[in-house]
């Protein structure tokens, strides 16, 4: 038996908590494997791993314990408070494997890098686990302090003397993954896989990588809509957009710094499939009552024959916790069969799951589904 | 030179009177072919009759002058009241080609059917066109008084003897066309494509027909977010909506009876992609101070990871002639094209333009979308 | 020290369940009393009686208890979970105090007004109650199979004689509730109070009564709105509603009959405030899956300056049981300084609460408002 | 016979052309006073002068013909086309009361202030008119370069001094309007009368003053539905707006500078009705392609009994000409009425038609109409 270590950065977040709650749920037969895309019909014959065999470890600044965290969840409505229940007694074998780390600035970039890589390494060998997955699930960072992104895996020195805010906490994890022999997926707009140099540390390790920034709602819509309007060659004039977020993401993308690397990595997908002429204010807005919830409106303006001017409005009203962590389980299972397959560098085959994809400018939900089918498949 | 016939039953409704107005603002390069689907690159390879080689004709019951159903469309704002001067002179020329038929009920099925013939004749004859398409754009129909529908050809008989509920105004204007030897779109929810024998009749005379039912808004939109919330494997409850139609459409629907037809061919897209235990209900309301404008809300309450409820919704504000009118030039070039290629039958392949697409149980918008590239491509 | 009975038909239903655990939730000082109007600054000085001293009691015809009412309505999202535990020991009690009694059509109409005044006087004596609030809080019963209502005292025989279609649930319980010598208040748009005979026989008794149909959501906002558009003059053509209900009263307003009364007081709002040339379409829609929560959706249409037409869209998504049981804590203070003043017949000065006042024609929100406060004033 | 003069600031912008084609228009009978206030039916009793009697002269910094700007106006669907050919001649004589002006920085304050003191000494002399209002109908100004606004008369002086920066285009209208013996208004944000020292010399001078920003859309919905949260005690938690600008007005609010003095203006309508605690994000984006047209979303996120969180969602699609139009007809009038009247200073009984009103902290509509009321029955 061959089991798959995933370690999850930021792992007594929102996200990382509801991830291992429902992989301990679906186990457990509470729950079925809802919002999972690699649970449904079409993944069947891919030699993916059972989410019983995924093994979790993380690490987190903080150190509030699993059980705790999954009740301030249920608490606001992410999933049902029995749940948390059914799940206590993994969640205690779990909270072991999540280990505390200094916050960035507390230790140098490289101290970062090979107090994590050493901490993988025990990892795998205390769990026996053959095949290990990095997914980085910390708060948005601000963007790097690059001139221009390390290119060549020499230029990666540099960065990391140059301190914290040109070695990012996602470079950090990046390269301590990748050193520790394990697949990396950014899942957040983290600066790590713009860098070429990580893509190519990938190359030269024979590791795959995949991201950035998991597509839960707004963008997931336009990335939708926008071909609809495409190939019915209705010319969209604007698209605007404004999303209210609660909780601990609200506060951090409220910092103007932070939420940049969050708008960049939004607004690249109307661009690439409308065209560069459409008007697109977004705005993303602390509203720390909506707790766990997300509230996106989008106002688009466009024109049908003879120039007339229609309008589509939409509300999305998620839980981006309960959108994102089924989105984990599917990428640790999909880095575990690249893994299995010796794939290496940017999987543009994921792109399908990103805001930002790495290594496509392919930003369109149904050419992205049919690319990931054609990977899944081998193809 | 060879020219392509259409002919709009309907033709002096707002959808003909918009598709006309367009065609002639097109080709005198006061517009540009926006909302036209085979106006797109995709479609550059197909032998696509160019728009300025249409020649309209049609027949409608009432007699009102092109030109001033324009000058009121224009002051609904479907289209800009400049446009109408530069399209005056070409509408007064179609204004003859387009006949003054008498309402069903006035005279017999079989009658209807004899004159419309002959008219269509006559319009070959005099417009020198070598191949012809019937569009219908008439008003939604009550559903066929049929236990059955007729099965085959020679089954139509009794449907005609049986009067004008049973041979309704699609049947008589399909017979009409295929008895032509024209091509046939039901762009309404009309009951004659239902019927196998129009579809039999249509392979025996080596003609080509489509529809039913223009998919121009509410429909569209179920189309391209259904199959995401399928592919993400997110479970929906309910997909509730509301419509909201101005104008004459608005009129004829708030009649039950005429509302049932539109109401069934809405159902089944979001039955066949999301599976039968969705509950949703649509109503249609006429809201006459709407105009040519209509207004189309959708709430849809799906859920997450371990069951976690959220809300989508969606608000549509079109003008239905500016969307559909493009549609039947892409039709008419599409049926012009199955004409040249001597396609047979029921075009599934042409399901992309329809809310109940006849030949075919696919409702996706982007498997539809598929579909149609190979279609034109002859594949 | 004196005590006021409220006795709650559909004392197990949602909102009764939920007026009660707020109540006891109140009294415990585990919740504010939010939502309620009464508890707000201007209410200050009126002689109404504290939450604490209300004792409820009641009669429903099914008999699970409240306490599983309780939890089932906080995993409805209802109030929060850890609350039922405060407030377990008092409902158990309150158990005792709801009694079970026959479905309508069980028993003659006769027979149930005569076990429910004995019921009352029981409570009453039991309980040691001073005065006594009846409220209806029962399903929305079908209209009354009447020609024309029963008009004096004396014409109720017929009505009663002639079975539960005419003596409809409200009926029965308004005059069990006037001969036990209680105020009555009908929170449902029951036939009750649309009985000149019901209101004569309040006057005769000295009782006071009020209602019908309490105001709480989209009714709520068409009186608040509607006065906007009327004092800035700018006229409203049409006001489209959409209304999508889970759990119990969806279902029950599923069936036309039960829905014909609702809409019906749903449709006096917007005539009396705008006149009589909206166009209103409104509709109700059970879907079951949004169990406690309901969402309206309005779509108001108007012209301002020169005729030019623009629009307001309203979502409203509320819990019906969260916002209908303070008013229900608030209506049984004011009927009860009503009894204390010995105020008679019909309280039009309530009007405020409700979506079809007794008594008053006029439905503006803040008009309604300063009759209210004239009316606790004694003014 | 006596006469009205009415001094339209920014004369040629679309506000003031609206205004001036619509009271052409309703001169002419030609259309229906929609949308003015004073046009219903409480004010029949008032002593307001008829609409036709109110003559029109102004300034701007451009001198397109108003017959242009009309059709301009017209073809953005802020009125009828046909509606222009029947005010052609009325728009051209008007046209040549409005004076081409410098932009500011083009002259020194003082000498703009003179300027304009002359121009409606002028203007009264040439039109005999006996009253004079001014209207400030200009583009939106950065905010004053004041530590403290000048409090005394004496101390504006210091402000014309300090050059543009200080001496804004507001306060250089408002002084000039003074001292040339007419009321003046500021429709916009201005900071004119945010200056004590304007307000005592309109004291000094015996003439009244109102404003400021005229509440025409999403603000108006604001005063109109926080008041009712707060009377039925519904604690608002956050209440987040976003607002998409077309046309002049967006590009000018789209500059941060701009903007500020505008969201400002709209904060403080919900702290005064609604307390300090609500979170009330605000957002003005420049849509261009949205024209003459203004959408504004507003989420209002509240809680009911026992915590229960809901939401209300509002989207407004209006015209901001064709609303605010009206009301500066409106407050012509009602300035008129108060010249005659003899009524000096800040006019805060008119705070009904401001988003930030002058010499009253009252920002709910209900109130603000209550006291509109008592102001025009001179009580």
């Amino acid at each position: 038996m061959t089991r798959t270590g995933v370690w999850l950065v930021g792992g007594r977040g929102s996200v990382a908590t509801t991830a291992m709650v429902g992989a301990a749920a679906v186990a457990a037969g509470a729950a079925r494997p809802e919002g999972m895309v690699t649970a449904s019909a079409g993944f069947d014959q891919a030699r993916l791993a059972p989410v019983d065999d995924l093994v979790f470890g993380g690490q987190d600044v903080v150190s509030t314990p699993l059980v705790k965290r999954a009740e301030q969840l249920a608490q606001g409505g992410v999933f049902p408070a029995p749940l948390v229940g059914v799940v206590e007694d993994r969640l205690s074998v779990l909270d072991e494997r999540v280990r505390t780390c200094p916050a960035a600035g507390d230790t140098s970039p490289r101290t970062a890098v090979d107090a994590m890589r050493h901490d993988l390494h025990a990892f795998r060998a205390a769990e026996d686990v053959e095949r290990l997955v990095v997914v980085n699930l910390a708060s948005t960072e601000a963007p790097a302090a690059w001139e221009q992104p390390p290119l060549r895996t020499e230029d990666l020195d540099r960065s990391f003397d140059a301190g914290w805010d040109a070695a990012t906490p996602s470079l950090v994890a990046a390269i301590a993954a990748l050193e520790a022999g394990a697949a990396f997926v950014d899942f957040t707009p983290g600066a790590a896989l713009t860098a070429p140099a990580v893509l190519a540390l990938a190359e030269e390790r024979g590791l795959p990588v995949a991201g950035r920034d998991g597509k839960t709602g707004e963008t997931l819509l336009k990335s939708v809509l926008a071909p609809m309007f495409a190939h019915r060659h209705l010319p969209v004039h604007s698209w605007a957009g404004t999303n209210l977020l609660g909780g601990g993401d609200g506060a951090r993308l409220a910092d103007p710094a932070h939420a940049s690397s969050k708008l960049a990595s939004k607004g690249r997908t109307l661009e690439t499939i409308l065209g560069p002429d459409v008007t697109q204010p977004v705005h993303i807005d602390c509203v720390p009552d909506l707790g766990e919830w997300k509230t996106a409106w989008n106002h688009v303006h466009f024109t049908g024959f003879l120039g007339t001017g229609m309008q589509l409005q939409l509300t999305w009203q998620g839980c981006d916790s309960a959108l994102a962590a089924p989105l984990v389980l599917d990428l640790a299972r999909l880095l575990d069969l690249a893994l299995q397959r010796g794939d290496r560098g940017a999987q543009a085959g994921l792109g399908y799951f990103f805001k930002d994809p790495v290594g496509t400018d392919d930003h369109g939900f149904w050419s992205q589904l049919s690319t990931l089918e054609r990977w899944v498949a081998g193809a």
